[in-house]
């Protein structure tokens, strides 16, 4: 079903793997721990989705792919600080079906430094916030190779990482900051936040990135200063709408997804308490014993499977899954029409393709 | 002594500090505690010598002091980010005199969320993490203003912030996780480190970023694309041999000075542990008891004013405190010579005095 688009993104993904391998920003990543904690992600399996969605939008206003290979490595490279960094504050122990990066580094302290329990631990996590600096460093050069490398306008490519430095890395963080918020908010109580903000969170955290895939692409392809053209708006529109389904869906998926295909282990965001628009409908619908069943569950990190299924059956049955599906499909039916301008071409259809996948996937 | 050096500070610091108020890139700064977070250590009083040594440099080689304010902003934006990922590992309480940021976010967390104890902790790391992206961020956005607000020329400004985000950015993080496996080494068995390792940390710590501000501000001054340039490499190598000096001299402050004017308790360096050539020498030099008496004190967090005295007396004795001094000398003395294909000038005259004042200092 979306055979072209797959084929595409594993096409695309060796190139960008390839370019960020031949960076000589590299030879400055020492000492050995902290150059493996920077590689880390970085050459794991992954989707690759926002390079992609960038080189797309790059050709679907008449750029070659070759000119945006820079800027897709630059926004995997930006993709994966702040992943790294948000592993760390949440915690997390796997990321891509590995073990995250302050897991990785606290190992290396044990074997390679020797250490115990909690110093290692903390060597892990001190090694994760630097990893992440790096990367968010290193992203930045990859940007700036625009020019170096590709022979992009100077002034396009200041454009463009100013853009990625004040509003993008701004709302993100305020996303991240949100989340660390709403995260400690006790809902025993019931539900003291609104579905507006679950969506205000995902867009910050997702929608914005992805609107940058496209609105940069889209600069890099037309050679544009300008925000306001208006290719680049309909482009960047277009990809800031399908960013929040892709989210929504992957809320969904993180729940009823697998194990093996989404490298987390099945119910984790229940376990974490995530805060998501399928929480909000189902205990909206709950009666009070639903209720109480999925908030006395939700949020204990040692749910066992039975917990999770009963979670999962409710979430269901209180329409939380379907609403959210719905949720996502409209955001979609609203990012359509934005490509009406835009002139068909391989890209063009690329990009229906990749807006279809977003809410079609089960990975 | 310094009265034109000192006075020139002030000035400076006034104008930078003003056009960090002035920047866009605040208004996507969000929520409140992030935002309180990202200024803290802005605007608490601090000598402002990266961004004073970056217009100085770009004076002396002919450029005015106007064109490199927004990259002196940016320098002070990035040594900040810097600081506050660097608190937070090293877990300390104060910085310019107030909490740490971490520290302030726990309180903030404390009394604006209500958390309790551990949580509110966390809540504060967590944002100390995000502060510290959160200012990377701006300072590359201040370093593009050069372009937009001083019109400078965008293949100059693209290379600065290229070598800042590569060469500087990967040293400085090199230094700090270098600093971090060292600072858990066990030394109680003796010197299983050298001096040279130490000054290589000092380097990547701290001169890497001086050597950057004499580089910056002379391209600037000059317009000049090229790391080559004679003036340019004068001038950063000059700066860079100052910026070692600098540390060297900090660190004797960190044993000798005053809580008052350093802003830090007396004795916080020996309470840390903190390698220093200081104690390097003093080791070298001590007997089977003095060596005792030091390493039973030294990293322990609950060491008494008296025993802080003991040490200090040894450093002193045993020729640390000396032979730091006379390290700090001949970095300036290295770093003199290198000015002399610059013509007399005010900033001249103003870079000569720092390096003199680098080692004749007392806060």
């Amino acid at each position: 079903m979306h055979t072209k688009l797959l084929s595409f993104l594993k096409e695309k993904e060796r190139e960008i793997l390839a370019f960020i391998e031949e960076s000589e920003v590299q030879k400055y990543i020492q000492p050995n721990d902290l150059c493996a904690a920077v590689r880390a992600y970085i050459f794991r399996p992954a989707k690759r989705l926002r390079p992609a969605v960038l080189i797309m939008a790059c050709g679907c206003v008449g750029g070659t792919e070759e000119q945006a290979i820079p800027a897709a490595a630059g926004i995997e490279l930006f993709h994966t600080w702040t992943l790294v960094h948000d592993d760390l504050i949440d915690n997390d122990s796997l990321r891509r079906g590995s073990p995250t990066v302050h897991q990785l580094m606290a190992e290396a302290g044990r074997t390679g430094l020797s250490l115990a329990g909690k110093t290692a631990e903390e060597y892990g996590r001190h090694l994760a916030i630097l990893a992440g600096d790096m990367q968010h460093a290193w992203a930045i050069n990859l940007f700036i190779d625009l020019a170096t490398k590709r022979n992009l306008d100077p002034r396009v490519v200041l454009k463009i990482i100013s853009w990625l430095e004040s509003y993008v890395t701004g709302n993100l963080l305020a996303g991240e900051t949100l989340d660390v918020q709403l995260g400690i908010t006790d809902i025993t109580g019931g539900l003291n936040f609104s579905e507006d903000e679950i969506i205000r969170m995902l867009w910050l955290k997702t929608g914005v990135l992805y609107e940058f895939a496209g609105l940069a692409g889209a600069m890099i392809g037309k050679g544009a200063t300008d925000f306001e053209d208006p290719e680049v708006k309909a482009v960047k529109e277009f990809t800031g709408n399908c960013g929040i389904a892709f989210q929504l869906q992957d809320d969904i998926l993180g729940v009823l997804g697998d194990q093996k295909v989404l490298g987390k282990p099945v119910g984790s965001d229940i376990r974490e308490g995530k805060k998501t628009t399928i929480l909000y409908e189902a205990l909206r619908n709950a009666n009070e014993d639903e209720r109480r069943t999925i908030l006395q569950i939700l949020g204990n990190k040692n749910a066992g499977a039975d917990e999770i299924k009963k979670i999962i059956d409710l979430f269901k049955k209180l329409n939380g899954i379907d609403h959210t599906k719905q949720l996502a499909e409209s955001y979609i039916k609203k990012a359509l029409p934005c490509l009406d301008p835009i002139p068909a071409s391989k890209y063009k259809d690329l990009l229906l393709q990749w807006a279809d996948y977003m809410i079609n996937r089960d990975f």
